[in-house]
């Protein structure tokens, strides 16, 4: 490989088709901000979208809103849009809740569909939420359901399992399961399959109705841009969705919500997944996110996020080689997100320094550094520019002084 | 009583303590809006406080916002200030999820706390979501779990009740429960009791603490002015926190968030019932209406709305005789909230035309007109002239005409 210069960089911004795009963001100046895989920054449609929704639909429709400006709709609509960017069918994926109650809905839902196995398998390393919502189902259960955390599921896929958890990109490692092939190995156990995709969406290919996935959920305040805490998604596959029994019966998953009936009776399809009333404010600005990210040529997307993550993995090998970063990330673009993490035992202080300076990643506990490269808004230049910044930061060596022993004992 | 002029009521108005509170708040023009009980309308404070959250601490600190704006602890933070609305003892509410998912939290512990009993007794006419969420439960759980639903719940409080689930005040007659009493008489008969303050938060006194109550759920969109869809609040008295094993266990409600344990323990204290990662966007709005609600003295609040509610009954007694308004909503102030509900057999074609009139009042199934009258931004003489609205409607006779048998039909 030739030598990366800085210049050959600045070319490949100058041809990037997806270049355009990091204008549509709020981005601060003097910052290179590689935590979108956490938070995704603002769009600038935003603002404004959520000042009228504020001043004008709330202000002045008041109540009428909620049919005058469609905000009823809103979990359906913007539902429908998320569907698109995760290659579901039609009337398959709604706006509800948050991830990790979403998960709680489809994971007791899968249990429920599977009574003769008492099994949720999962993996080592899946989000925490994921386990934790898997343990208070089985408890409150009762019923000798339990939560199996194991290496390698696709090898102790049994008799037992009802349902398979995973989340498709890791988010501490960035590395990325097969779909197609896990969800056929679970199916062939006669288990379903459950994805997170919440460091897929907006990241990745995901396309759910050809992988014949059954269920999955996902986030919508990191690569969708949705704003902090935005509202989740979840996904059913269309021929479980009427057999499917969801446990969180609320009122806007009824069939008729304004009848007023004592009796829950479902709602056709995936509308009964909807619980409560809808969050409008955050919904709303979830929707300018989505409605950016469905502007966005997928293949130009991942094609931009594989170099971006190629050079990262590079230029650090190359810049900070006499240095201990263990790279998380899979070098196999095809087993990877569109993030990058190295484990390094002082990770934490040098995070703090990064971002004191300007690059911003995350850590995560014990020694993973973070960076998430946003193709919508990230430039080849920006890489360069980040792995410039660690290298000076490993060099003059701040990092070892007193100032963060200091630190690392008080935080 | 000698008869009401609209000068009177002039007076009232100019003496009002509570009418500068009237200027917080958006009201479009020649809207006399009496809808707040389902959508309170926006404070003025609110489309630049959400403006700046949005530009400012998500446009700049992105993801540092978390700490540096203290979104991390918007849950804990509003959910204090709510807990004093509501005469929680510190440390015992919580803002998360939705009205809907909370009561699922709780309905959950509840029965989990009282294991030889089997029913979760509940009122009929309570509104469907807890109806609902408490069918869902039972279905999930699987164990022979009923909801009861009677007449009078006082009556039916067995050593089988487990919980006992009521809306301290109805969403549809307006009609409000005596919680000391009620509590004492669950308490007696070695039942929890759960309380959804929905309508009963912003709009009249409620002494959760003093009255002993075990659980309770609320709404921020009504009388908190949080805007559509708000996330809700829930209360948990503080000598049952530390059994109660609420079955949502999410990454926000561990001990330690960001350890990334990959087995739950709970946080201490009412911080366990957050469970994912709160809206902050919706939070933010939310913390506005409390805000402004925490300036406003409760006693006053309360007996405003007492009048308010006395004077709309007499008015429409007095103005509409001929027809057949039955009042819901008990003459008896201390029965009943801050709104005013009469059935009728036209009450959905009578509401359209007061809507188009510009008198925001709703409708719920299958006859039942409302009105919510919030003491914070409508004046005495806003009643007079909504039943004067209402009299004429009634008197010109439009809505017995073919127009309305069509909207009828339509609808």
């Amino acid at each position: 490989m030739p030598p990366i210069t800085r210049d050959a960089l600045a070319a490949l911004d100058a041809a990037d088709a997806l270049a355009p795009f990091r204008d549509r963001f709020i981005l601060p100046e003097g910052i290179i901000y590689l935590d979108g895989n956490s938070l995704g920054p603002v769009p600038k449609a935003t603002p404004g979208r959520v000042a009228d929704m504020v001043a004008h639909e709330w202000g002045e429709s008041l109540i009428r809103a909620w049919t005058e400006h469609g905000w009823i709709d809103l979990p359906l609509r913007v539902g429908e849009k998320i569907g698109r960017l995760i290659g579901a069918a039609p009337g398959s994926t709604v706006v509800a809740d948050s991830t990790s109650v979403n998960l709680f809905k489809l994971l007791a839902a899968a249990l429920d569909a599977r009574p003769g196995r008492s099994v949720i398998l999962t993996e080592t390393g899946n989000f925490p939420t994921d386990l934790y919502m898997a343990q208070g189902l089985t408890a409150l259960l009762g019923r000798g359901h339990k939560l199996r955390v194991v290496d390698d599921p696709l090898h102790t896929l049994g008799p037992d399992v009802a349902v398979l958890l995973l989340t498709h990109v890791n988010y501490r490692s960035g590395a990325m399961h097969d779909m197609a092939a896990v969800t056929r190995a679970a199916h062939a156990a006669g288990a379903l399959v459950l994805w997170d995709l919440s460091h897929s969406v907006g990241a990745v290919p995901v396309q759910l109705a050809a992988d014949d996935v059954d269920l999955a959920v996902g986030c919508g305040y990191k690569y969708l841009n949705g704003g902090p805490g935005a509202p989740a998604f979840l996904y059913v596959a269309p021929n479980l969705q009427s057999s499917l029994r969801l446990p969180l019966t609320g009122w806007l998953g009824h069939a008729e919500p304004f009848a007023f009936d004592p009796t829950y009776r479902p709602a056709q399809g995936i509308a009964r997944a909807v619980v409560g009333t809808p969050p409008v404010l955050s919904l709303t600005a979830l929707e300018v996110g989505v409605d950016l990210m469905l502007q966005v040529p997928m293949a130009d997307l991942r094609a931009k996020s594989v170099r971006l993550v190629d050079l990262f993995l590079a230029l650090v090998a190359h810049e900070c080689a006499e240095h201990v970063f263990s790279p998380l990330t899979p070098a196999d673009a095809s087993r990877r997100g569109s993030q990058v993490s190295f484990a390094h035992p002082d990770g934490y202080a040098i995070m703090q320094v990064l971002i004191e300076r300007g690059v911003i990643g995350d850590f995560r506990a014990p020694d993973v550094l973070r960076f998430g490269l946003a193709p919508l808004y990230l430039r080849y230049t920006d890489v360069w520019d980040a792995v410039a910044v660690l290298r000076e930061v490993m060099q003059v060596g701040v990092w070892r002084g007193d100032q963060f022993q200091q630190r690392r004992k008080v935080t």
